[in-house]
């Protein structure tokens, strides 16, 4: 029996990978499922109607997770720099969400619609790193991109939803914008989980400022296409902004690319692509939005691209915009479509 | 006395036009305000608490209008485009703020911080132009850096407020808010003021799409600093969205310079600059917000500029976050300050 560890079950990435485990790996023969002290005991198969069987939930433990084949670490940086490397000597396999390992050399950072080819055979280090949720989508559309006609620079605006600070963002949003709606003051002063409040607003930092200024979310837009794509001379300015949408993450993109292509065959290029979903110039609207694509199950698991258009002035220049369900696409789905080239790899016994 | 028309008076601009003219214009002796014949009759005086002896509300009407000395036309581009050029021609002084004349040859197109020169004497067409509410806040920060160190491409990404949209744009979407937080729809399907819902949406299409997939907005990004700035080679590439936010436009903005500058030398060059908000590095945090900004009268009558950094692998990459009132410094103040610039000149007799 594949038993699958999943570290930080209830949280909102965690929460997803238990529903996509149960739902779409059928080799998953139990959850066990491990989230703080104050989760222990909880029964999220009664909980969230999952089918495989699954332990109730345990405090996280380093030797306990060990007991499973592989474990799907989404607690945090913390977490994952804490048990990551021991898990793996131990044989278990990791496959971890956080930022821990993406960049180191014997990591391989995997999305599976882009480079299986890094987990042709399984790694040394026994860890798989699952990227940033903003960069996932934006690789998987820049990866039949430059397959088609190259790609020198990219630059990158985001409008990332509430989603990514997790269950209490999203508590936070909602109640806080309710609040201001009804005459309220938001809940008032700075602070709370996206550092400023959100509600009705705009933050335009996410992660921390190194000293030059770059959020910690922009270095993951820069450092990790370069990995994932092999393309370590790529150009890459991004500005990460959180706003008030609860779920799916936005991006408007401006590329260099190698040579011209017309419009019509950039979205034949796209449309080719399994997995993306493009809204084109002859659709009404020739657009994804980030609410509508939330709401639509077979939606939150594809990449959403749409207003390709071509500089007529300068026709390498190419834009375009990207939405994705950034727990599906940007966290679960990517995990789970690692875990699930594993066991077809025949990794897991 | 000088005679100020404001048309579209009760929209969202005409009303701050009619505010800032009377506060701070002493100048104006008499407001004549112009709306659909639904308000006309209405007090505005009274409503508003204006002391600039006002007029009752007129219905439009090419003929009444052309008695006034000055006519701010705020009722967009149709009204603009059947009254501008007669309303010129009997020696009305129009101050326009849609785009119906922007890129007339004839048409100064001005953003008195940054092109006065532009309006060193009347206008022969007795025209002025007010810029797109974007370009204004892009200009008044590219500007000064241009002068520094030289400006060769931009590349905006636009988080665009409801105001954007009017009054019954702000009503929309607080009203959709609200209902979708309490378990509503959202008053449903598509269509309304943005075209699409903007409730914890994004709408990434302002104004019509051209045969290319460019947007109105988009166009006018590109075209207006260009003219403003007198740099018709310069590069501009713009994806403009609308956000679900009620006030103040802010922007991603991407540049490239003429030459490397550290970042406290821009952010030097920016704070010198009148009517320019440097949100520091040192700052904490290190950037305006819309809402917050929109709180703010002294706030909203500045651009705000914040998270200047400089490319640390390309030191002529530069990225900055640009936030202002849409509706005061995108449109009011700027045609107020218009208004001013002639009275100085003496151009109203």
């Amino acid at each position: 029996v594949l038993r699958v560890a999943v570290v930080g079950a209830t949280g909102a990435v965690g929460r997803e990978v238990c529903r996509l485990l149960d739902e779409r790996v059928p080799e998953v023969g139990a959850l066990v499922p491990f989230a703080s002290a104050a989760s222990a005991g909880r029964d999220l198969a009664a909980e969230w109607g999952l089918r495989t069987p699954t332990a109730p939930v345990g405090a996280v433990d380093g030797d306990a997770i060990a007991g499973a084949d592989v474990a799907v670490l989404c607690a945090g940086i913390g977490v994952s720099l804490a048990l990551g490397d021991d898990l793996a000597a131990s044989g278990c396999l990791v496959v971890d969400n956080s930022s821990a390992f993406r960049m180191r050399d014997d990591v391989p950072l995997v999305v599976p619609e882009v480079n299986p080819e890094a987990i042709a055979t399984r790694p040394a280090s026994g860890i798989v790193a699952n990227p940033n949720c903003s960069t996932i989508q934006l690789v998987r559309v820049l990866d039949p991109l430059r397959r088609a006609a190259g790609l020198e620079a990219v630059d990158v605006a985001t409008y990332q939803a509430a989603s990514g600070g997790g269950l209490r963002g999203l508590a936070e949003v909602q109640a806080a914008t309710a609040d201001l709606l009804a005459g309220g003051d938001g809940g008032g002063g700075r602070g709370g989980r996206f550092g400023q409040p959100l509600a009705l607003n705009l933050v335009p930092q996410i992660g921390a400022l190194d000293g030059d200024g770059m959020a910690h979310e922009e270095h993951k837009l820069r450092r990790e296409p370069r990995k994932i794509l092999a393309l370590p001379e790529l150009r890459v300015t991004a500005t990460a902004v959180r706003v008030p949408v609860l779920h799916c993450h936005s991006e408007a993109v401006t590329l260099r690319l190698g040579r011209p292509v017309p419009r019509e065959g950039l979205e034949a290029v796209l449309a080719a692509t399994s997995g993306l979903c493009v809204h084109r110039s002859s659709d009404r609207p020739p657009f994804p939005m980030p609410r509508f694509v939330a709401r639509c199950d077979d939606g939150r698991a594809r990449v959403h691209v749409g207003r390709v258009r071509v500089d007529a002035e300068d026709p390498r220049t190419v834009q375009c915009w990207i939405v994705a369900d950034n727990l599906w696409v940007g966290a679960a789905l990517n995990a789970t479509g690692i875990l699930a080239h594993a066991v077809g790899r025949g990794w897991l016994g």
